[in-house]
């Protein structure tokens, strides 16, 4: 297998948070939605079909710990969240990748999907260190198997 | 446990394929884009977090094969699937569901996400039966365990 390596979209929009049991988990820079971007580290993939079955349950797990993540970011920021959104979508980033979006009935884009909706708002360094603060041990919670 | 029932946004919408182990597997009434939705029989859930881990896992493994539903649905309609898009929203209508859709970078929404893109074009009888039929067998590979 190849080593893993990074699609340089994800570095230009999102800061790393945690490396999971699968997943490379980044907080995405954009301050209207708690957004956490799960890349499983396996070269080559595009879809889920192209992770093992025990990756994909793996996956599916980091996702649900992804969820309490954007919950605990919305928190800290003031800003409860009343809904998760998950998308695996890869039409314009092909590295397989899946999006945890922390949603509001008041948010920019509320009920229509996030993804294309208007321009990143990127987080200031206060905010965008109390995200990450925030969102780090939620998404720790698997480290320790690997 | 509830005894399972459906939204009416479901029915209003799209048409039954399959009872799978865990979902109801239904076509996306929009000829636009070769579309299952799984709904997990589990009254109450709302997101990923209310299923157990097991169900959890199943519905991953129930999403790949809609997937494989999807692809041969495009297949049969002259239209093979370059990409998959897999989202799980419920913005609207809040029972847990997850959408997966076949995309084309000649479809109508490419590269964007294809919620609340346009209306519904519905197909026309003669494809609809040639959709449900092609995803009728990829969907039932699992349907023995319970």
């Amino acid at each position: 297998m190849d080593k893993f390596s990074l699609a340089p979209a994800f570095a230009a929009t999102s800061h790393p948070v945690a490396d999971m049991t699968l997943c490379a988990a980044r907080l995405q820079d954009d301050a209207r939605w708690p957004w956490i971007v799960l890349i499983p580290r396996r070269m080559g993939a595009r879809e889920l079909e192209h992770l093992s079955p025990a990756n994909r349950a793996q996956l599916m797990d980091e996702i649900v710990l992804a969820g309490a993540a954007v919950r605990a970011i919305g928190a800290a920021l003031g800003r409860p969240i009343d809904k998760l959104n998950v998308g695996q979508l890869g039409n314009i980033t092909p590295q397989l990748h899946v999006h945890v979006i922390g949603r509001r009935p008041d948010d920019a884009a509320w009920p229509g999907p996030v993804w294309g909706v208007g321009e990143a708002a990127p987080y200031a360094p206060d905010a965008l260190a109390a995200a990450i603060s925030a969102a780090d041990a939620p998404l720790r919670q698997l480290k320790s198997a690997s």
